[in-house]
């Protein structure tokens, strides 16, 4: 992709009114726009990275037998008051309103009062179970404070997993998985997320949050050093400095930011709707139900929290938008700019050819200095320039985004080196 | 996939209640799952399906330098105040609410007010011009008939794509090009689509909109026999058998489904919201806007409306959510359905290894005429049979889904046979 053609440009204006790191960080570098408060446009180069990482949560949705479907956004009020969430929660967390006829609908804020009667469609027997199903999809929520950027909207992304089993032990045994699942999706992504025990509201001892420590974090957890064991302070009656009693490591009291949370829902809405199913045994049973969300613009956000400098944000190689930013940097000899510009082509269309996706500065008029800068606030693992000086020495330089060193590389090195830089 | 593992089973129930071919098909089919009128939740055969639409659009888009993008659809009041959108044709078409702090939403139905904004953060100059930017994203509208399924839906899946230019020369340019990536999506999905004229509203002697001829269309086209020119019965003044003015041949009026629409918006949007640029002469000139939409959800049903026959879907190449449905047929002899099985087993491995992606029906306890009616409902393109009795041959039988014609194909062959029939 060529710079100077991209849709939305770096601006050099510092967001003062940002509400946080992330906000600012995506905003000036292009990525994202805020429509209003909690509401925000991305961008090609934001809707490239939060499309990886809803990839990401796919393929690992996928690896555990999860399948994809796509329920509505807009969602009758008679399905929520089977359950009573129409009036409590209610309009505290849903968007709800009239259309024609007097109709009422919800906009989908969760989606178990859709799934439960859909599945009760097509299961009846044991054999039926288990299975979990899943969607990614834009979600609503009537926020009081939107806030915090990506972190805190009032429409976001989210992927929410459901899964039905015969027994405790089926379902213990998915919930497993899923935690498993949401740890290699958070590795992939570039954050380190502990596993926090957090209130499991009627029906279980704790549900369990997955949270990533970040001065930026809304939530306080307590945390061992030694063994990652935390709660959520709401549950917790840990204090500061007290010792971890699963390693006898220091429980720490830290900001974190939630990025993921699974339920063990059992019977609460298969209940409410009757799904049920004959077991083996002949006699009529509840399908026990787990939930298991990830919201893939948060996680987007809480990657800019955790990966940034003074300079701009550090994308993980996983999401990143395009892997390496090739910087022309031409002068005043036009014979020599003609050699710039063609060898930077060329090694575009190699780069392309070979499934690494860079991302060309080729804006002309334009310094060195500024096209450095911008490559920073951007973020891009990788930086490839190429110059009058480094093609004297048949090379471009190459620096890591997160690194100072500057190294030359033969240009006919720099595509099997990103390759294998990318392959680790 | 295993079809004992699929979520979403066929249904033995005809829905007799059905609006449209394309509702009670897919729905039997296990394709979607009516939720209320006008809202469906797509399960994975109906997702699918629906992705490989959307993925021929995105790739289509793109090739004529589309830059996809992602707005909200979550939008604000003042915004649609600013056109006059808000009140006219307000809530006849938009969902309307408000939010905590009395703040006033509406839901996303088409997005020229939030584009428009958005490209004046980022145009100044002529040298910003032209460009395209597209989402592809659930709309929303106050419907007062939701009907024909898929075809008019409160929710709905939208391609829409905003153009840019500096002049009427390059906007007429690019509208050319829109028109030509349109035919080919349409015939890449299965659809002869005509290119038809249409009113131009205010700014435009005439829009164009895209329409397939099938008697569950709700529009009235003429539309000539030999050269395909054709005007919407809205504007125009032929009558059934009128000469075509363009080659002479004869004028039909035919019933129609519009699939896609395009547009001269001219300066309608940039002089509400002051959309300029400084152009080489340097005055400041409005920004000529076009505006291209398809609906993904109405082509899927559009492609059921035109490819079914009485015993269920046939679905066009490209589009279909697996390739070819492999039939596992059993019997009472346990010896020869192991055999059976473990050939199915290798050659679902062997084609998924190929990139093709093999639906297979491995249920056991079911009866071959039972499969067959089933896959005759799914409709996938190919149907590859292995029993005892072709297994005796070292074959398999081969039928295509249109077609009553048996072939034996020896097992060996059959992944060739598949590759070779997906690329013509």
């Amino acid at each position: 992709m060529k710079y100077s053609k991209l849709f939305g440009k770096t601006s050099k204006t510092v967001l003062h009114d940002a509400d946080s790191v992330n906000a600012r960080l995506l905003t000036q570098a292009g990525f994202v726009d805020q429509l209003m408060a909690g509401v925000y446009t991305y961008l090609p180069l934001g809707l490239r990275t939060l499309d990886k990482i809803k990839q990401i949560v796919r393929e690992e949705m996928n690896a555990i037998g999860g399948q994809e479907i796509l329920m509505p956004a807009l969602l009758p009020k008679d399905l929520w008051e089977t359950t009573g969430r129409w009036s409590d929660p209610g309009p505290e967390v849903m968007f709800q309103f009239k259309g024609r006829g007097e109709r009422e609908y919800g906009l989908g804020w969760t989606h178990e009062e859709i799934v439960t009667p859909l599945a009760k469609r097509f299961v009846s027997s044991y054999r039926d179970l288990p299975f979990a199903v899943y969607q990614i999809q834009d979600k609503f929520r009537n926020e009081p404070r939107a806030k915090s950027g990506l972190l805190r909207g009032r429409e976001f992304s989210m992927k929410d997993l459901y899964s039905f089993h015969a027994n405790l032990e089926d379902l213990d045994r998915f919930y497993e998985q899923a935690a498993q699942a949401y740890q290699r999706i958070f590795q992939r992504c570039g954050l380190a997320a502990l596993y926090v025990e957090a209130s499991g509201g009627a029906f279980s001892k704790y549900s369990h949050e997955f949270q990533v420590l970040t001065e930026s974090g809304e939530d306080i957890i307590f945390h061992c050093e030694k063994c990652g064991y935390a709660q959520n302070r709401e549950i917790s009656e840990f204090a500061d400095g007290d010792t971890c009693p699963k390693c006898g490591g220091t429980m720490h009291e830290g900001k974190a930011i939630e990025v993921g949370n699974i339920f063990r829902l059992k019977d609460r809405f298969s209940t409410a709707f009757g799904l049920t199913y004959t077991g083996a045994d002949g006699q009529e049973h509840d399908v026990l139900m787990g939930c298991y969300g990830i919201g893939p613009s948060r996680v987007l956000g809480s990657a800019v929290e955790v990966h940034h400098d003074e300079r701009g944000i550090c994308w993980p190689k996983e999401i990143t938008p395009y892997s390496a930013q090739v910087i022309a940097v031409t002068g005043k000899d036009s014979g020599a700019n003609a050699k710039v510009l063609e060898t930077c082509e060329q090694l575009v269309q190699d780069l392309t050819i070979t499934g690494l996706e860079p991302l060309y500065d080729d804006r002309e008029g334009v310094r060195a200095g500024e096209k450095f800068a911008d490559a920073d606030l951007i973020g891009l693992p990788v930086r490839i320039v190429i110059s009058e000086k480094t093609l004297a020495q048949n090379s471009g330089e190459w620096k890591l985004r997160t690194d100072e060193k500057l190294e030359l590389v033969a240009v006919s090195d720099i595509v099997g080196n990103l390759q294998r830089f990318f392959r680790k």
